[in-house]
């Protein structure tokens, strides 16, 4: 903690200099999945130009020169039926008389302080990327790491790594989960041995939806607040996660994107969606504090919803099918190791 | 306020007799909409076999045999792609230690009172339809009405009437707009010249999805907690209420539903669908009530949900086209009449 607090402090070209190398990682990342994805695909991602209305943000318009902000969507393509993605690396302010602790930009347990007179410098960066496939056998994925520093980061709990990969199959094959956990574990592995149990099970508590009494997927990893050890040292271990994505991930798309499906199997994957999009409007954080702060435009929040939602009344699969096994599983989530 | 209360008070022969001619106002409602529908589709509505979790529902097992709850869905008709209806009756009792004003069962402004040692009767019924036409032309409709009583009723504000009626288009047309409304202020002028403006607005106002800067749809009237005059005055306003439904519903479906409709006018279609599940889940009290109080199932509380809603990065219309002209409508609450 002392090594970061002094990595942070002063002089400010060194912690400009940080601020560099992480906004740094999070660009890497965008582009290399990107690349990696339209390799698979064939199509190329279309960038959307994007405005901030300044009337409704509570950063002041203070974000300098360094504030980059790109959304990138993918609609109907050859493997993929929509991409939603986005990087963005903010220098702003909060304004004067805000709470930290209810903007959600504090970590948990930090003392909470509220902005005085003057308004607030922070520094965010992060990227998105919420996959949808056509074909129901591939998996949708989710993945997202975000870097978080209010003030100069000096004082306890004012800077975080947060994110985390988790994978929604509409069918579940198992070798699937297991290479997707096993990516993941061997990352994780190679920081700290208590980080994939503690980030696993974080996954399967975060991606639940509770009216339904179901997880969301088959989970994967995820930390929010992550600020246990030196900037550095976060870095190192969350630049690696940002590596194991691809070949976590793109793999599973290549063994199933060209597998037969009937109408049923497309119309359980639009049932998944509708799930998807249930738990996005009723307890992902991210969105509800993009929708309720204004931070950045609707259409950015929404660019991680499915394409093609479906509900019925009585969607509970017949027992003995494929689509009752995964109903099972999402009920108790499952050690996949 | 004080016939109310005569009403209500004693003997309890005299306030189940009212009690009856409630839960039969919303009953007849139920079975002549569906019937009106069903003519008009061709196809019948299938009633759904209904058990509560008796785990996770805060009505103890109290419930008398005169509990009495119907939902009924027609998926894939001639001419509506999905109905969810249901029918309530319920009498039960909230348990001890419960604030009644969270549980959002009084009405505004009436003293809260947390139930003490013992659990509290309290008597809930209503009916709901959620109307989603296969031509994109043809407007989605939503209306409710309900009846709920806490105790004997004595207390003011505990006992009350909800509900309304309104219109989604994804296409607008003028004259049917016009049409619905006028068949609401009709019945609403018949009782209190104040009501129609009042409720409009009432209307206006709840059916806003905030985070989108816009109404659901075109409007028509919503009341909730609605003490102001006799319980027989009040249940002779909403009868008339139920009553016009179908002539100022099912006309605009029939002027639309064999319209020429091309494949972008259906993914407009699914694009509004995608906002009213946006409303459902983010906004609606009925729907977050139901989820969190589990006093229903979710499937019954998704009965509501649309079929086949979607998403897009970048959904805002060109200028100059109906879909364009919608939006404008949706961002300022016209009146129609």
């Amino acid at each position: 903690m002392l090594e970061i607090i002094e990595t942070l402090e002063k002089p400010v070209h060194k912690e400009q200099n940080m601020h560099g190398k992480i906004q740094k990682v999070f660009r890497q990342m965008f582009e290399n999945t990107c690349q990696a994805i339209e390799q698979l695909d064939g199509k190329k991602f279309i960038e959307q130009p994007w405005t901030r209305d300044k009337k409704s943000i509570w950063i002041s318009g203070e974000s300098s020169d360094d504030t980059v902000y790109v959304d990138r969507v993918l609609h109907g393509g050859n493997v993929f039926e929509k991409i939603g993605v986005n990087y963005v690396a903010i220098k702003g302010e909060m304004p004067s008389g805000m709470s930290f602790q209810k903007s959600g930009a504090l970590a948990t347990g930090a003392a909470d302080q509220v902005t005085g007179d003057k308004a607030t410098p922070y520094f965010a960066t992060g990227t998105s990327f919420v996959i949808h496939p056509h074909n129901p056998m591939a998996p949708i994925a989710h993945v997202n790491y975000r870097f978080f520093q209010l003030g100069d980061g000096t004082q306890p709990g004012y800077w975080w790594f947060g994110g985390g990969a988790d994978l929604t199959p509409a069918y579940l094959f198992e070798e699937d989960a297991v290479h997707f956990h096993k990516a993941h574990k061997e990352v994780c592995d190679r920081h700290d041995p208590s980080y994939y149990p503690r980030f696993k099970k974080g996954c399967d508590e975060y991606f639940h939806i509770s009216h339904r009494g179901e997880s969301r997927g088959i989970g994967g990893i995820f930390f929010d607040h992550l600020n246990d050890r030196t900037v550095e040292e976060l870095l190192s271990f969350v630049t690696d996660c940002t590596e194991a994505f691809v070949p976590a991930y793109i793999p599973l798309v290549e063994r199933r994107k060209d597998m037969a499906f009937t109408e049923e199997n497309k119309y359980w994957q639009c049932i998944v969606r509708g799930r998807y999009v249930e738990f996005i409007l009723t307890s992902d954080r991210g969105a509800r504090f993009g929708l309720a702060s204004g931070m950045v435009n609707v259409q950015s929040v929404f660019n991680c919803m499915p394409p093609v939602a479906d509900w019925k009344y009585d969607d509970q699969p017949t027992l003995g099918t494929q689509e009752a096994m995964l109903r099972e599983v999402l009920k108790t989530p499952r050690e996949w190791l």
